[in-house]
C-alpha cells in the first residue's frame, strides 16, 4: 500500500496537490503557483519528527499518504496523542496564529509523503489576501468543530465506546455487512489516540467485543451489523452516525 | 456578588463592552458604533437558555458577569459540558462559521448579565473588512489553544489531578499562603466540566486532599502550599504553573 501511495505522490506536482486544498482553492492561479514553487514533496520514513512543540515554525504540511501524530509531552515525560491524520489533512499551519511557534510535536508514524509549505507563505497571503483570510477562518471552524467532538467523546463515551466509536468512523453507511475492515496503526497508537492505557485498552475491547458481536484478529475487525455497534457507540453522543463532519 | 455585578453592568454601555473586548478592537469607530446600538444588554436568571444545538444562529454573546454552560446532549439524553465561560468570554459567534448553526446549547448556571449581538451583523463584518477578519482568526486561534488544553488534560491527567488543576488555574504565582479560594460553581457541575460521574469526582476529591494536602469545606478551598499542589497536578500536563494562557 505504501509503495502504491509513493507511486501517486511520484505522479503528483505540488500545485495539484495544492489545488486540491480547500484552503488554497480561493487563491488566484498566480498565488497558487507561488506556493507550489516553494513547496517541496517529502518522502519521509517512520518515526520522523516533523517539528516539536515550542519549535519556530518554517514549514506547515499537507499529508499526500501515511498517518501523522500530533502531540504534547508532559513534564513527567508522558506523551499525549492529541491527534492522528492522514492524506488530505493540513498540519502546523495553525502555528502562523500563534506568533510563528508550533504549540504542539508532529512525527510520522510509518512511511508518509507529505508536502511541506513555507509558513511565512501563507502568513503573508493572509495578511494581504481578504478571500485566503475568508479560507483560513473556515479551515479553523472545521478544526474547531473537530476538537469540540473529541472534548465531547472523551467526557461522556466510556472506553468501549470511545473504540466503537473509532472503529464506526471508518464505516461507510450502506457497506455490505459484515464489514471487513483493517486497524489504520498499531493498538497501542490507538489506545494512546484515545486517551487509554493499554489495559484499559484491552479491557475495554473485551466489552465492546462481547456488546456489540464484532470480531477481531490481529489488525482486521469484523462487524457484521453496523446497526448494533451504532446503536452502542452514539447513543453518548449527540450525533448520529454516519457522522456529518465525514461528509 | 451577583449585585455588584449587575450594577457594573448596568453602569457599562453595549459600547464600553465592545470596545473592552479584542474582536472589536481592530474595528474603526463607526463600525463599534454600528455593532453597539445594534446590541442589548440582558440580565437573565439561572437556567437560562441561550440557544440550543442545531438552533439558527441570531445572536451571539458577550459575558458581562456570571457563568454560562456550553453544552451538547448526547442520543441518550445526557450532557456534556463541553466548556464553562465567565466575564469577558463570548459565545456563539462561531455560528456565524457553521452556515449560520449553533453546534453547541448554552445555558446560564446562575445570575448572568450579557451583552447580545446579532450574528448577521459580525458575518457582514467579517465577510467585508479583512482587519475584523483577521481579529475573528486570531480569536478562533485563541479558541483552538484552549481546546488542545482540554484535550491533553483529559487524555493524560488522572482524575485528581484534573481536580487539582481546575483549582490551581483560580490561583496567581505569588499568592500569599495559605491561599484560600471559593469554587465559582457547584461541585456536580465542577465534576460534568471536568468529565466526571460525581462518584468518581468524590473520590478523586479525597485522593487529591491526601496528596497535597489541600482543605476543602463546602465551596472554601485552602491550599497550604502552591507548589504540592502544581507539582502533584503539572507533572501530567505539558505546560507549567501559570499556565501561559491565561497570561
Amino acid at each position: 500500500m505504501h509503495q502504491t501511495a509513493a507511486k501517486t505522490a511520484a505522479a503528483l506536482s505540488p500545485l495539484s496537490i495544492i489545488q486540491g486544498q480547500s484552503l488554497f482553492a480561493a487563491m488566484d492561479d498566480r498565488l497558487q503557483e507561488a506556493f507550489a514553487q516553494a513547496s517541496q514533496i517529502q518522502q519521509l520514513q517512520k518515526g520522523a519528527v516533523l517539528f516539536l512543540q515550542d519549535d519556530p515554525a518554517e514549514w506547515f504540511y499537507v499529508i499526500i499518504s501515511g498517518w501523522v501524530k500530533l502531540f504534547t509531552e508532559t513534564l513527567d515525560g508522558n506523551e499525549a496523542v492529541i491527534d492522528m491524520l492522514s492524506a488530505g489533512h493540513m498540519l502546523g499551519d495553525s502555528a502562523i496564529l500563534e506568533d510563528g511557534i508550533h504549540t504542539f510535536g508532529a512525527a510520522t508514524v510509518e512511511p508518509v509523503t507529505l508536502l511541506r509549505v513555507p509558513c511565512n507563505l501563507l502568513k503573508s497571503a493572509i495578511d494581504r489576501d481578504h478571500t485566503v483570510a475568508l479560507a483560513m477562518l473556515r479551515s479553523l471552524s472545521r478544526h474547531r468543530k473537530r476538537q469540540t467532538r473529541e472534548i465531547e467523546s472523551l467526557t461522556l463515551q466510556n472506553a468501549s465506546q470511545r473504540i466503537g466509536c473509532f472503529m464506526l468512523r471508518l464505516c461507510h453507511p450502506g457497506q455490505a455487512e459484515p464489514i471487513v475492515l483493517t486497524l489504520p496503526y498499531d493498538k497501542s497508537l490507538i489506545a494512546a489516540r484515545l486517551g487509554m492505557k493499554s489495559e484499559t485498552f484491552s479491557r475495554a475491547l473485551n466489552k465492546l467485543r462481547s456488546e456489540t458481536s464484532i470480531v477481531i484478529k490481529g489488525t482486521v475487525v469484523t462487524i457484521p451489523n453496523l446497526e448494533d455497534l451504532s446503536g452502542y457507540v452514539c447513543s453518548a453522543c449527540s450525533s448520529e452516525f454516519p457522522c456529518a463532519d465525514l461528509g
